[in-house]
């Protein structure tokens, strides 16, 4: 084995969209683990939208990531050395880790997954955080019935696309908007959404949501913000069901965003917005996970990853999100799996 | 009774803040009541802001006035003649009427009221449409806690003033954003409000907010919208419950109105924003008109009115609601009640 292993570090905080300038990529000794902890070798690691909201020094849901510290992610791994942590070598593990080749971590953090029940990479994607944010927001937050028009932003991407088969499973027309004409084909072909709708080459999102939206929107699982959800509040219905998931369109704003103030549309629909975190649901988290491996086993649900290789390259993945260069959840293999 | 009396007709739709240009005082023959109608005298008139809504020509929850049609308001008024509607002449009644002296309506459009259990104009104020929009307001959509700290805006009007009191009767810090001095000792003095705040004299709405809520803010009772409300928004506590009222300050905008784009502060505090009509509770005002009788008979809550005399001055009554003139419910008495 190696002795020294390559570790991504905070270089600076970065000022509206960042760079590669924010990413320090470190080789330094591969971590002792501690009594109690394993040592894990990352086999795919997760970067995501969020991850955004850790590089600002300003107090939020996600902690701030340190400047000159190991970035954080989701990642998928093989227990290398278990220091009394209970693993044995070439078991696999999640866990919120490092965006590096090997990392430390306590027992407690770390979560046994069997390699044999679907491919390793899905624990990141459907079958993880993204997979449980959509399950939790769309049957637990927005709750649409049968026969509501769903709409969902970021409709490709890793939560979205997930959210959206699952508001179809609840008996939902579903619509989505997605940046590029392969996602809309991959909605409406792959998914079974009702509508895709490519907003980059869409003039008015009024006009192509009363299309694409006859009736009006009665639940809106929005990841993206900004005009296209303006558009959104202007097509609710009453008693419309709001769950704001994320606003990536505002991620990177150096200025606070402004738009059209949208409070009086709320009063004429009796319509409700609601924020969430999916970590608030974590406690059921062994249910979605069961119900969700279900839907992915027997092919109820689909998904697609966009798999970028080398840990070197995770910097531009992490961008690329932003330029919504991902179908599906974006993955970083760091390294194979060797069991 | 004289042969004709008075009644205000939309002149035409106004643009921006309305003047008295919108208003057409006419005088007409009294209305004869059809079968199964009451000819009732009006006593007292409710302007309201809502009510500028109805002056404009697009869908709303309110229908739109027609222009050259009278205007309608809640009225307390007494019965002059029933053409088989079932009262007597000399009874009291409320209920939708006109912008007039005297006004025609079926029996199932009015309600009868006891004139000795309390002051006729308390039922269009702390007994009628504004006290019940507080009450639900508070107790349905909002749901403070005890030792919750709520915030309502426009707190020394009709309905802000009833709020505040009831969020104190369920055992919350209330704080209340008034226009004036005035309005401040009021909400402090004679409401029980832990803190009042004259928003003119206020440059950072934030730190004002800063100070009188030091733990954030929990609850928000919101009818005034625009600056005020995003500082609200910039103080909100993790699951804090927001409902949207009213937003008088955005009622005559000419243009769009626009201000920072708050959905983000939703996600981190996994807050709810719910937008509610009062008549949308309507089966359930036998119970709320009781409850609220019942604090005002025994002073739980106290209220205050602004009554301007006669029915020549009532857009002025009108116009002044978006200047603050009022403190409490602000009403035009049209004639005195001879019972």
């Amino acid at each position: 084995m190696a002795e020294t292993h390559h570790v991504y570090k905070l270089a600076d905080r970065p000022r509206g969209t960042p760079t590669e300038d924010a990413f320090e990529y470190a080789e330094e000794a591969i971590p002792e683990p501690g009594p109690g902890e394993a040592l894990v070798r990352t086999i795919y690691m997760s970067v995501d939208p969020y991850m955004r909201d850790r590089m600002r020094d300003t107090e939020s849901y996600a902690e701030p990531w340190d400047v000159g510290e190991p970035l954080h992610c989701g990642v998928v791994g093989e227990v290398v050395e278990s220091n009394g942590a209970g693993f044995e070598a070439g078991d696999v593990v999640t866990g919120e880790l490092n965006w590096a080749e090997y990392a430390t971590a306590p027992a407690a953090e770390l979560t046994q997954v069997d390699p044999n029940r679907g491919p390793l990479s899905a624990y990141l994607g459907v079958l993880g955080m993204p997979g449980n944010t959509a399950y939790f927001g769309v049957n637990e937050v927005i709750q649409p019935h049968a026969g509501d028009t769903f709409v969902v932003t970021g409709a490709a991407g890793a939560v979205g696309s997930v959210a959206g088969q699952i508001a179809k499973l609840n008996g939902a027309r579903v619509v989505g908007f997605a940046g590029s004409d392969e996602k809309v084909e991959f909605l409406e072909e792959d998914l079974g959404f009702d509508v895709g709708i490519n907003y980059k080459e869409v003039d008015d999102y009024g006009a192509a949501l009363r299309e694409a939206a006859p009736h009006g929107v009665d639940s809106y699982f929005d990841n993206v913000g900004g005009p296209i959800t303006d558009a959104v509040f202007n097509h609710l219905n009453v008693d419309a069901s709001v769950g704001i998931c994320g606003q990536i369109s505002l991620y990177n704003a150096t200025e606070l965003p402004t738009g059209p103030r949208k409070l009086m549309n709320l009063i004429q629909t009796r319509a409700t917005v609601e924020g969430f975190l999916v970590s608030d649901f974590s406690e059921r988290f062994d249910k979605s996970a069961k119900q969700l491996g279900q839907w992915v086993a027997d092919g109820t649900i689909q998904y697609r990853e966009t798999v970028t290789e080398g840990l070197e390259n995770a910097p531009d993945a992490f961008l690329g999100l932003f330029e919504g260069d991902n179908i599906g959840k974006q993955l970083v293999q760091v390294s194979e799996y060797e069991g």
